[in-house]
């Protein structure tokens, strides 16, 4: 995804004001809250599991990046997105943290999960803290000059996200019990999830930036299509992508059973629903993975999601080409689309 | 504490617009995000387990009370303070429900925990959504004709508080596993979780009500003093309140060997410590509570707890004679404060 030169050189120019913005609203000095803040660095890779430094691998940046990116493809100075941008990116990772307590996930980035070092009550906490920060970063945005009326929407339209990130939650963790979710309910539930985070990045970018409404709301219909596409890209890789490049074990989200899109667009299929409803009321083995496959062949699973990626990849290019005119096609943002859906990890 | 003729009477004027406010904010209706709301319902006592209406014991809506009679003490209109005053509860809420995960706390007012009866992972999720709300409510101010620069400036507080509850929290939960806890230690524990949202319930008040900044600070010292008085009676009558009128059993906060000031004083005590860190170390049985009672009455910690509420009440009522001079005697809120310092309850 991040092979295209057009956003690399973006990303590239940005990365280290960012990290620089984030590690100072962590780098509180105060010796007795050390461990506190020293769990969020950890999360964040700028420390080990001591709180010693370090530097450990620690996502992409795509949000915050695609806020600034948006701030200056509407002629604004991403310099006064930076607040905001930082705030999105710690608002990711506070969901990460408390989706990992949620999910009982014992490793993120080949380490282990806060809460799995630390135990729940404490990686709860220090999840708030982070939210809370959040919230401290995108009120910095007075201070790079932006009017105290654009800082109140960008807070609005901040909020809302941070509603929708827990609606979608909500309705991710109320699946598992269920094996007739729809495909409807679970575009409901990444677009909460995934897409109106990434629409926000955007749309609070264009707002900072100056764009009119018109401009945000398209924008952020871009980042929302992406998101979904985004998501469902994910799906398919975690089923189908190539282990030695995604650097996930295969059959690793069927083993888990983990609802992902072509999994319940085959447990909604008329014929070959009942026989995958039955395989997947237990747990799955190995053993029990090409018939999985088998079944999902059959529904013509793959073919159905990639066709939503594509679908939501073409939607979400007709809202940038809405929002930027003829500057659209040679904007990082348009690299960042098409990369994605070729992305195979 | 509420039995001061001038607090009732003023929360019995504004409690219905409160908590019309607030269901407003958790009244979403859409069929799929029911049980979501609908958990928030049932933690603020409007709704029973099965999502249907009620009129549960929740709390006696103390902070967002402070935030409308600031408001109005500085000659503001209290109505346009509704949306903040919402927003402290909502926060003050969003916090219990995350403490009862931490704590592993099964009941609350006579009723089950949100996690005791929806699981951990919803709970956390829930919790997460009300601090988001809590945020939606504040961004109510400009409807209310508050102008964006204060609408930022009482974020900013607002912010500062969420921060200072998690690092409040943090400290608590760090103390559980240590003896050596000192008295100052608990006091910075209970004045991030305790006494940083009183005290920014009063400031933000006086903010909305247009106070200058002297004033708002003042009733900020008042509202964080008055929250420490207010913990540490509450860690008085855990040990030496009468059980008929606490309402709490007898011993109750001993067996369960929570760390409050009357018990950090006399572990820290140079006679008496070492003999009640023996018994701290292990298990407590209701058979050793005589003991135990008889190590906090030789090292004093009864009248060294309840010298700490005299000190801060005096303080707080410093702090408000230099907000409101004359006026403050016959305020609602100086009827709270020491209202406060005699309550059995």
């Amino acid at each position: 995804m991040l092979d295209s030169n057009r956003f690399d050189a973006f990303a590239y120019r940005w990365l280290p004001q960012l990290e620089a913005e984030m590690r100072t609203l962590l780098g509180k000095e105060q010796p007795s809250l050390l461990p506190f803040y020293g769990m969020m660095n950890y999360h964040m890779g700028w420390m080990d599991e001591n709180f010693q430094p370090g530097d450990f691998s620690a996502g992409k940046r795509i949000r915050p990046l695609l806020c600034l990116m948006a701030c200056e493809a509407v002629g604004g100075d991403a310099q006064q997105a930076l607040p905001a941008a930082t705030a999105i990116e710690m608002l990711h990772n506070f969901s990460l943290v408390h989706d990992d307590i949620e999910d009982g996930d014992e490793m993120r980035r080949h380490r282990r999960t806060m809460w799995n070092v630390w135990g729940v009550p404490q990686a709860i906490n220090a999840g708030d803290g982070m939210f809370a920060i959040a919230y401290q970063a995108i009120l910095g945005l007075p201070e790079r000059g932006v009017s105290a009326a654009t800082t109140v929407a960008a807070l609005g339209r901040f909020t809302c996200t941070c509603i929708k990130l827990t609606e979608g939650q909500y309705l991710d963790l109320s699946f598992e019990d269920r094996l007739d979710v729809t495909v409807d309910e679970y575009l409901q539930m990444i677009g909460g999830k995934t897409g109106a985070l990434i629409a926000a990045a955007l749309a609070i970018g264009a707002l900072v930036g100056g764009a009119d409404e018109e401009i945000g709301e398209a924008l952020y219909r871009f980042g929302y299509n992406i998101g979904l596409a985004f998501q469902i890209r994910d799906d398919l890789l975690g089923i189908w992508g190539e282990p030695s490049v995604t650097g996930k074990a295969a059959g690793n989200d069927l083993l888990r059973q983990k609802k992902s899109l072509p999994v319940l667009y085959a447990l909604n299929h008329p014929v070959v629903g009942p026989q995958l409803q039955k395989l997947w009321r237990y747990a799955i083995s190995s053993k029990q993975l090409p018939g999985v496959m088998d079944l999902l062949a059959n529904a013509g699973a793959r073919d159905f999601a990639e066709e939503k990626v594509y679908k939501f990849h073409e939607e979400g290019v007709q809202a940038l080409n809405d929002a930027l005119g003829a500057r659209a096609v040679a904007s990082p943002l348009m690299a960042l689309a098409d990369g994605l859906v070729e992305r195979q990890t």
